[in-house]
């Protein structure tokens, strides 16, 4: 499908593991994927996720990752502990680490299923918005990981003025995908949970100091649904909850073009000021 | 406070853990919270967090938490292991773990900080509804935990009929509350978020096995704000996302009477059929 690149895709370069020993994986951070300090949070995600997926012992398919940011990710070499705490008929739940000189640098938890036919609905419909075509490209500028994306904002852009008043909602909207473009898998949707910027800036207008301290990814989209969304958009939307004394929440969804809801996502980021 | 009172309210009865070495706790589970098969996943929620409050190495107070019910809670004795993964300068990450017969029965992690004062908004507004002395309480039938708070819906009550045809909107919001009433802290918080009946009922009105396997929560309040709820009420809604082979999630907000956004929940739920 990819015999064109004469490369693997940077996402699949940037998450790559080796073996390291039973339940541990040996990779390295990426200079495509880096963010203001260390790396771009949703590539650590990915990477921590990509040791469940690598795992031989893994039962079924993903359905919900925990991943908490501990601690700066140095660039450099890291080790990943994916070790199944629990595996029932069915189920099967994970506890992972990232490691850097020994010290957990991000934790989480993963769940993965057998999944079955079932009654089914969208209740979070996708909202109406123009088709990808139909607005502008984002252009990338500044951190290197924002070139790995294909933005295309219907609501909720980054703010132009930083004048330190911003207005009542900060709810998002965007077509994205992967740039170059690579067919929608767990790692890549992952990564994209993560791709928005803080709530915070939207409201205030101002840039503090930022950074996400907690993310959790349910996924409705098992790896049929994935492939039928291939390289095709997907739209992202997010918008802040609670902000206090620190730490603000965001609540978030993720569809296909088809309406389908690929994934929900919520995540806590701690702020200055 | 309680003075009046001859025996600990049946929450702390229920959570009360006690040391059984490095990192490790032991407690049991409680009749008065029983649910239809093993305990309240709400109380054992707030047992597993009880470790993390009670930790003698715990720096700041709850900001996240996930849990993960990896296997069916059985009734009796249980260890809860907690152990600081990470501790920074002003936050600090937990990973936890409840054990029966050595084995995990649940997993998670948590998130502890020390809060400064900073800008803030509610950005999730609480709802126009009835104040609770307008709205019927609840009465409660079935197993043993329901009795255990005191329900006042709004809006989304469980159906009345069970004819296999439920609504478009699984949204509910109840005014709720400890019964016997009970000085909201962080453990009693996090037995709330998970009081929701599932929201599969609502847009089905069919009861299928179900169970929910993971949960989050995010903490706005702080020890300040939660002791000034007191023992007042709390607005309490949640709404299903996407239902899709065997899997739901829903969305969930807690505001105090005054607005205050105490929590946001999430979690995942496993249905048949």
């Amino acid at each position: 499908m990819r015999a064109h690149r004469m490369s693997p895709h940077v996402l699949d370069q940037a998450i790559a593991l080796e073996p390291a020993g039973d339940d541990l994986w040996r990779g390295r951070t990426h200079a495509e994927y880096a963010n203001f300090i260390g790396p771009y949070g949703g590539v650590t995600a990915a990477q921590l996720l990509q040791a469940v997926l690598l795992h031989p012992q893994r039962l079924g398919e993903l359905v919900a990752f925990t991943i908490n940011f501990a601690a700066a990710v140095a660039d450099g070499e890291f080790h990943v502990r994916a070790r199944p705490a629990r595996t029932n008929r069915s189920t099967q739940h994970w506890v992972v680490e990232m490691l850097q000189d020994d010290q957990p640098v991000a934790t989480g938890t993963a769940m993965t299923a057998v999944r079955r036919r079932t009654w089914g609905a969208t209740e979070a419909e996708m909202p109406q918005v123009p088709p990808p075509q139909d607005l502008p490209r984002e252009a990338a500028r500044g951190v290197a990981w924002v070139r790995h994306y294909e933005r295309r904002y219907a609501e909720g852009n980054v703010p132009t003025e930083w004048k330190g008043q911003g207005g009542p909602s900060s709810r998002t909207r965007l077509w994205l995908r992967d740039a170059p473009d690579r067919p929608l898998d767990f790692a890549s949707l992952t990564a994209m949970a993560d791709n928005f910027f803080p709530r915070l800036w939207l409201r205030r207008a101002t840039q503090v100091p930022i950074g996400t301290v907690s993310m959790t990814v349910y996924y409705h989209a098992d790896s049929t649904l994935l492939q039928a969304t291939g390289t095709d958009y997907v739209l992202a939307q997010a918008q802040g909850q609670g902000f206090r004394n620190g730490y603000l929440d965001q609540a978030g969804q993720l569809w296909n073009r088809q309406g389908d809801l690929l994934a929900t996502t919520h995540q806590l980021m701690y702020y200055k000021e």
